[in-house]
């Protein structure tokens, strides 16, 4: 049915041929469509015929549109509104958020070219087994939600499982008051920029790093300042002392640094509460895979040793589930609580009920254990598979095996950034996928390595990657 | 299980019972709980029994526990670690944001007290028949779904059929690459005040207004404009002149002003639109629920007839489906797309893949057309019960009737704000829910009115309503 508006100035034939008028020159009645029957559209707008009719012959005589004998009205091929400022595409920045956002460079994409065996780190495991328990929890949720506005810190049924959960698997004490429900630990990191940072104001981040994390942040317009890490995590020597350089908070991944693989020593971790003790700041705890642990003597969160409430953890289901599902977590010192549960109401006021109400049983009923138990069998495996073609094939590389998560690094001793990058371009043409680990530091290190993700291959796979990895290390020698 | 660390550092009886010390003081391991038998936790450990043994004696010594003959070891009441800053529930504000967002005014909440009828304005109509149809769709998009990170922008599929229902219903000529899905109005509100607005720089708002989108800009640092509306909705001669006041975007809500419920006319859409042309400036137009309408004629969105690119575009499914759903769109000028992109990127990657995909195939498979049609029937009857049984019962009244949405204001000249808390309070004690409209404003305007919902009630319960309604308009004049 054709959409007109009468305007209600000046006598009804005229308002109508002005919403005619409009909807040819705007192309909404393209050239050689015909104008509804004159009868039909009296009836749908209420108007007498005889208007209809006369608004049909001005638009005839501006000749927008002509009759066929007794056939109807066909709208005329007619030069359309010039599409100016439309198609004007680029416009300078229009605020200092998009003049920062402008400057950020463009986020590393995965290889667009069919490869054989992919050894991408971002994409966790996925199990078909998952899908079928996830589609029967959201049936479920979607049969018993509440239709209504949900509550901004999210479902309390959920925050309480969150509390169960982190308390068991991460040794994080807390109850369902601290939780908030965010749409993943993208969004955390801006609720928490946005409550302790202002413009220009100093966060120091792990090098290297999560590129987006770095990306919220400078956008946000925090001045970064990257912390050097070794293999106990990050150099708790190396944050800034000068009065006016402390951060207002410290971001870091102690259970599995990214994309570094190492483990924050405990020593560290003493430490690095101290600091912020000390100069009262903040300490943001990404968790992001701290789920998947493959040696005895899991550690517990930094969040389980800070008792002097400086601590924000940040947790997501991302990983765990899979990413298509955006739902995560913080738990807030109560000093911030409600800070940062009123920056999540002006964001997006809370997140959707359904997932949340599913996400809580899927938790409650042991759903979420079981898939993890499993997943962290298999990723075991291949984790098992990796190292031992890397052994075999690769033995010159310098391989950090990590204890936990789905990826590893491997340092290349010696070598050049150009060696690196034809070493990627080989492997590229045989079909193997490798990602240097560099693009992931603000000053890139003088050791080139690799995130090797073992996470999106079987272990046979693993093994035949390592394999077609170690012909591209022997074409090298040549 | 109970969860324990050795921090490797000296020998494994000492990192044993560091780990134990530190269980019960933090009270994961709470008074008269009982440790784990020796034999049992030495094998979790990989230690030596010996190694267990001698660790218990140590904390045993330290009376941190006791054992109770041949029955085990049991946790001692011990004090705990001071809870000092854990309980300190109040810092000062962390940054100016945090500032401005503790100076926002509490948002209104309903009433928490039992209530016959309710004629509250926020929560929208809910359907039964709704629920078995969005729960199909997620069930089967669940099944479909791609579970890796979803594209920024939202899924192709959705996108594309927001464009084919905006296009039929709204008048909105746009393709799929125009439109960003979001999670709602919220969101779309916080990711343009961030590109297009810096620290104190002018954004005009309606007056009267929804809070929560004033406060989003308020606490992102604009300097709010509020600029008054009539009959006809935004006065455009009110709009600022002077050069440096000039807004960097101007709110509105065309299509059903909120919340006094009238529509802008065509003569102040084209005015709006080139003062935002002249001044090289921006319009927001929220279409919260421009999806109702109740009288022939509807008026298509403000974004239809913009020529210039210039018109930001945000509609919700919160409404026309339900607020726990949270999804919606913005349709943007091509010149602001990339940025908008970045923006959401930055703030959350993106919204759940499963919801786009149901959301997708209910417009494309008519669902969504048949679930408004049926919709706008029973809210059409509701309203017309509504203004019946005013006309009958509150004939002092100065009705707005609106010609879409879920809600009427009712003015009440003559009458003071202190006479109209009279009412409200006399109301709720006889069950009646009812609603001011002056907090909608950042100045109260002289004539007090109610905003009444018609979505919440039958139309046999918007009856009794209004009758009640005059019972206590009755009240009044003893």
């Amino acid at each position: 049915m054709l959409h007109l508006e009468l305007d209600g100035s000046g006598a009804r034939y005229e308002q109508l041929a002005r919403a005619l008028r409009k909807a040819i020159v705007s192309g909404r009645l393209p050239a050689g469509a015909r104008l509804p029957p004159t009868r039909e559209l009296a009836t749908q707008l209420r108007l007498s015929r005889n208007t209809v009719l006369t608004a049909y012959e001005i638009i005839c005589t501006e000749q927008l549109a002509r009759t066929r004998g007794g056939s109807g009205t066909y709208v005329n091929t007619v030069s359309r509104e010039p599409p100016a400022a439309r198609g004007q595409t680029q416009v300078g920045p229009q605020s200092r958020y998009t003049e920062r956002l402008r400057r950020l460079p463009a986020v590393t994409m995965r290889s667009a070219s069919r490869l054989r065996y992919d050894l991408q780190y971002g994409e966790p495991y996925l199990d078909a087994a998952l899908v079928t328990a996830w589609r029967k929890e959201l049936s479920a949720a979607a049969a018993r939600a509440r239709l209504r506005y949900p509550p901004v810190q999210g479902l309390r049924e959920l925050r309480a499982a969150i509390c169960s959960h982190v308390g068991r698997r991460r040794g994080v004490i807390c109850d369902a008051d601290d939780v908030i429900v965010v749409h993943g630990t993208q969004q955390a990191v801006s609720l928490i920029a946005r409550v302790l940072v202002d413009e220009g104001q100093p966060v120091a981040i792990e090098e290297p790093h999560y590129p987006l994390v770095a990306h919220a942040l400078a956008a946000h317009g925090a001045r970064l300042v990257p912390v050097p890490t070794d293999a106990d995590g990050i150099v708790c020597s190396a944050l800034p002392g000068a009065p006016d350089a402390i951060p207002r908070f410290v971001f870091v991944t102690p259970s599995h640094q990214f994309p570094a693989a190492v483990e924050m020593s405990l020593e560290r971790r003493q430490a690095l509460l101290g600091y912020a003790s000390m100069h009262d700041n903040w300490i943001v705890e990404d968790d992001y895979d701290g789920e998947f642990r493959y040696e005895p003597g899991a550690t517990p969160a930094l969040r389980s040793l800070d008792s002097d409430g400086r601590v924000i953890y940040v947790g997501t289901f991302s990983k765990a589930l899979f990413p298509a599902l955006r739902l995560g977590y913080l738990i807030a010192p109560p000093s911030l609580r409600s800070d940062l549960l009123g920056a999540k109401r002006l964001d997006d006021l809370s997140c959707g009920t359904i997932e949340q109400l599913a996400m809580a049983r899927f938790i409650a009923d042991g759903g979420f254990d079981r898939h993890l138990r499993k997943a962290a069998a298999e990723l075991r495996r291949r984790r098992t598979a990796l190292l031992a073609g890397l052994a075999r094939h690769a033995p010159a590389l310098d391989i950090v095996p990590s204890r936990g998560g789905m990826h590893i690094v491997a340092w290349l001793p010696g070598w050049t950034l150009e060696r690196l990058d034809d070493l990627l371009r080989n492997a590229a043409q045989r079909g193997l996928g490798l990602y240097p680990i560099h693009p992931h530091y603000v000053r890139p290190p003088s050791t080139p390595g690799l995130l090797l993700g073992f996470a999106g291959l079987s272990a046979a796979q693993l093994r035949a990657a390592t394999a077609l990895l170690g012909e591209c290390l022997a074409d090298m020698k040549q």
